[in-house]
């Protein structure tokens, strides 16, 4: 392997793919499809789905297992011990094809935020070349979704996750914030009166879930739609906007 | 006009372009492009790049001049009449062509961050449906540039503009920002030996222009390089990413 392209597809629209994005598709002669159990969570039928939506000659595909990832000897360990374990899964999967001079891996939203792909490639060895195509973030399906700006006026925002909420309270400093990564209403550790929320589950899929309004008020609703949403289809993936009322 | 397409096309790359933003262009009647005086700031040329690779049959397309912002009475103020006043040319802009029901705007980079799209829209009368279509941001084609991700792991960073560090520092609980709308290297204002940097120009387009390392190693030679290119092309759009040292 020669290069190794990281290319963000989006939060599950294949219509969230860049011109970018499908060229590198095209571009790959192998892509590695990642696999998750039994559930739909993985998403590997939606990689296909793209793919052939931008190509009429598909290159190979290398479906992996992504292993479990372990917390108990503390978050960052575990996340570290996981990227060894997927860089490994990634090292085989490229070994059943040693012809292949340029391996894609279609990277759930953006390759920057909140994705593990560009540390597990420097795992590789030998070091590929590795070239990132951004992709639509679940941040920007969620405020595209509600038709609002993620920001006031020249003001600035926090990007961060439901751990880090509950684990530090709002953030200092912004009126605005955005929680990722949250699987459990880490909103509910704010003083609801203080705040209106934007929530989207399935940001831009056919699912797609969205309830806005103030916090006091949709708390509860977001809980339950969350709930039901989460046994109907065996998985979620969801991103909140909070912004400190006026 | 029945509704208001926002469509966000990327930093300047025409390959930013999704596959949904793509077909936004081919649903539009009309399409209004902002016109920024002599200078190539304004993009027009881009704009009609991008129609005419996603459309054999372009729609009109309708030129307006961005009025002057005033910061004389205050910023927020400033912003506010500056407002109004492009929604008054949008309006003009939309009433040469009394019968197109779908109007849409090409956004540079995405439009829900530092873009002003969806509150000009607000100001529209009657009310268009407004839809949003969500685009690669400066932030994530700075990052791709770089291949670097945006965040540690699990950590949470802040969003935030040149005028709001000149103003009120580093921002608090962060070890990462991305400064957006900086006319200023705002980054002199820190202590240049605590942060590495990485600074991105025209980030996505041919002219891309990029730095990295130690603030104290390369502050001196990103404000040569801006001056320089600023200069060469007559306007400059540029954006970066500061880490605190571990």
């Amino acid at each position: 392997m020669q290069e190794l392209l990281l290319i963000g597809i989006g939060t599950g629209n294949p219509d969230h793919v860049t011109r970018q994005g499908a060229g590198a598709i095209r571009r790959a002669d192998l892509i590695l499809i990642p696999r998750k159990g039994a559930g739909k969570s993985d998403l590997a039928g939606l990689r296909e789905t793209i793919i052939n939506a931008v190509t009429d000659t598909p290159p190979r595909l290398s479906y992996f297992d992504i292993p479990q990832r372990r917390d108990d000897d503390g978050y960052l360990r575990g996340v570290d011990a996981w990227h060894d374990a997927i860089a490994a899964r990634w090292q085989a999967a490229i070994g059943t094809s040693p012809e292949a001079k340029v391996v894609a891996l279609l990277v759930w939203g953006d390759p920057s935020l909140y994705d593990s792909s560009l540390r597990i490639a420097a795992r590789l060895d030998p070091q590929p070349r590795t070239r990132v195509i951004p992709g639509i973030t679940a941040l920007q399906a969620l405020t595209a979704a509600h038709a609002i700006p993620v920001n006031e006026i020249g003001a600035p925002l926090v990007v961060t996750t439901g751990r880090q909420l509950r684990k530090n309270g709002w953030p200092q400093g912004v009126e605005t914030a955005v929680i990722m990564l949250d699987g459990e209403c880490s909103f509910g550790t704010l003083d609801a009166a203080e705040f209106d929320i934007w929530w989207g589950a399935y940001v831009g899929m056919d699912e797609e879930l969205l309830i806005s309004g103030a916090l006091d008020q949709v708390a509860d609703q977001i809980r339950t739609t969350r709930a039901q949403a989460r046994a109907e289809h065996g998985w979620i993936m969801d991103i909140y906007l909070l912004r400190r009322r006026n």
